[in-house]
């Protein structure tokens, strides 16, 4: 496959008190048409990712919102799988391009986070759970995943400090990123003394609640040839799904829907782990990333830790990951951050990413999760 | 276009007590794929359409759950558009099987509505409208639907009573179907004199608020033959847009997006209004049907009630619309209402309808409806 991805934008992330949902989805979706230089006439198709519009917005049928913004009355859908929601619009657009149903699709994600009560955005959250063996038991998603970094530590024999490098890292990245929630550098130290969440997991291991939206131009390559564009392509799209609920799993330490959906993209795009230059991954809690390297096939079981100890995946160094600063230290507005992983590697991929750009980046991989696995999309950007 | 319907299942609709949200999503999807004698290993994808899973079941991540039932770790999206999220269902996984993704997709949609608060599941329902301009100041679906039947009324001169014939008509048609909410038969006089819930619109005027769920399984033309299945068609499916708010709107007496989406479908199935011989329409509110039929091009502006009124679009009459009972008496779980509208004209093509079932149907249309006419979906069915 190849899709031709002709523009591409992210807002700011963070605590926006001056924009509305709205605000933030007509920011993205305007920003997007303007990088791509084309008009919202060219748009035949619309697929927009919101998680939490319901529960902390009072605002559905956000398909029909994004169309409007744009005085556009074209096919406008919204789709949803939890925090993986982004990677879901972006393959669901480049179905309709595949189907023939359209030659250019405006693909949005937006999340409007900071307007609630930390209690409704904490139920909202974990709807992305089972609701019948998870929520309603009273379990959020720290507490989730805390038990996953318990057992993975256990297991494969990794203590907390290790573990502390991943939000060091992406703090750090995330100082050089303007559109980042946070800028602050933090050390090893203040990872470890920061309040505790969910033992072992502290509040700097845990993405925050932000506000943000991303969008992406898509295309078919014939459209990108006609008005001369120079795109970044997209090369694979895959989507899998594992059991709704943790118990259910037949290991918590490895996801299945992440071995699954990037073994198809590795395949779909005739590449391996090694051809890769840069990845975006789903780090909502610093062991997510370590786990997702692991299962992308980026690192043995078990080493993904020690490398991000040894600074391997630093932007200078031989796997950069989560240059934007990850859902970490960028921020993680839900429905937006599947997308705006996509923004983050297309700049890359483009040379326009400042004081923490990567040299020679040709292929770039993006991997999102919703729920604690449930629904994983993994793509795979190409310079070429 | 042509995609294989190989199966189709709709629960029973009403307050089904003793069925969860997961219940009935299961009791569709197996339904489905017993109807189509397929086994889950056979399903490539799933789409599943649900509006207020996240307000009234605290649910998300719903295509992960629909994978999760069956066993299987395959790509599985959610797609919400209001009340048309079913349509936008049906649509998507149509585009997953041409864009090559898939040789048979899931289609499910779901909505367990009735173990919630009356107030709780209005405002999840206004979340279809404008949250700023309509939700924020206090305004119901039936309201706005009243200031449309009201103007509607106005233009054409059309009286309270000519309206009453469509919820006489559809509680007719939802006493011969079984898996219909409601089996009483009404007269004009009871419609009229039911307590009003917004003037001119009656109780009895109003979908009611219902639990169900309804599947389909599509697949290609080529594994239909494979299997050698004799599948019904789908040979149109298209979707638009208008502004979100009513007040937006240059008219609100027609859905732009309704005579967008028909032309379009007409145009993809070289047909005519002419050709179809049984409709399913958006009968939320009973103004909803005469305008659907309008703006579809069943009927001139201004002649589908007095049409309605001489028994023209009963079962047995000219043009059969809601056999099943529609959203007014077959009942409306939001999210499933546009997939258990294609399974009665799926069922009606396949002459398994009973006391209800028309004679010699060989083309049949579905018109699905999210918010106030902000988002719309039509399909186009054939028996060959």
């Amino acid at each position: 496959m190849k899709i031709a991805v002709l523009g591409s934008y992210s807002t700011r992330y963070g605590e926006l008190w001056d924009s509305r949902f709205t605000d933030l989805l007509a920011q993205a979706s305007c920003g997007a048409l303007a990088d791509a230089k084309i008009q919202p006439s060219d748009i035949d198709y619309i697929v927009t990712s919101s998680m939490c519009s319901a529960t902390l917005n009072g605002q559905l049928n956000v398909g029909a919102m994004a169309a409007d913004i744009l005085r556009l009355n074209v096919p406008s859908i919204r789709v949803e799988g939890a925090c993986a929601s982004g990677a879901l619009a972006i393959h669901t657009g480049i179905a309709m391009l595949e189907a023939g149903k359209a030659d250019v699709v405006l693909v949005n994600g937006v999340e409007k986070m900071t307007d609630s009560s930390h209690t409704i955005t904490t139920q909202s959250l974990m709807a992305a759970a089972s609701y019948e063996t998870e929520y309603s038991i009273g379990a959020t998603f720290p507490a989730l995943f805390a038990l996953v970094t318990r057992a993975y530590m256990h297991h494969h024999n990794i203590t907390r400090e290790q573990l502390a490098h991943v939000s060091v890292k992406n703090h750090f990245h995330a100082s050089m990123n303007p559109l980042s929630h946070f800028h602050k550098k933090f050390s090893v130290a203040d990872i470890m003394n920061a309040p505790m969440v969910a033992d072992p997991l502290s509040v700097l291991d845990c993405s925050p609640v932000s506000d943000g939206a991303a969008s992406l131009v898509l295309a078919t390559p014939a459209f990108a040839q006609k008005i001369n564009a120079q795109p970044i392509y997209i090369i694979a799209s895959t989507l899998a799904t594992d059991t709704l609920a943790l118990a259910d799993r037949e290991s918590i330490i490895t996801c299945k829907a992440t071995q699954l959906a990037a073994r198809n993209a590795f395949a779909m795009a005739h590449l391996t782990p090694k051809d890769v230059d840069i990845v975006e991954v789903h780090d909502a809690f610093s062991m997510g990333e370590i786990i997702a390297l692991e299962d992308c096939g980026f690192f043995h079981p078990g080493q993904a830790a020690q490398a991000t100890v040894n600074g391997d995946t630093y932007f200078n160094a031989k796997l950069p990951v989560n240059t934007s600063g990850g859902l970490k230290a960028k921020g993680h507005p839900v429905g937006a951050s599947g997308v705006g992983q996509a923004v983050e590697i297309i700049k890359q991929l483009q040379g326009r990413c400042g004081l923490r750009q990567i040299k020679n980046a040709s292929i770039g991989l993006t991997h999102s999760m919703g729920g604690i696995g449930a629904t994983v999309g993994v793509h795979i950007f190409s310079r070429e």
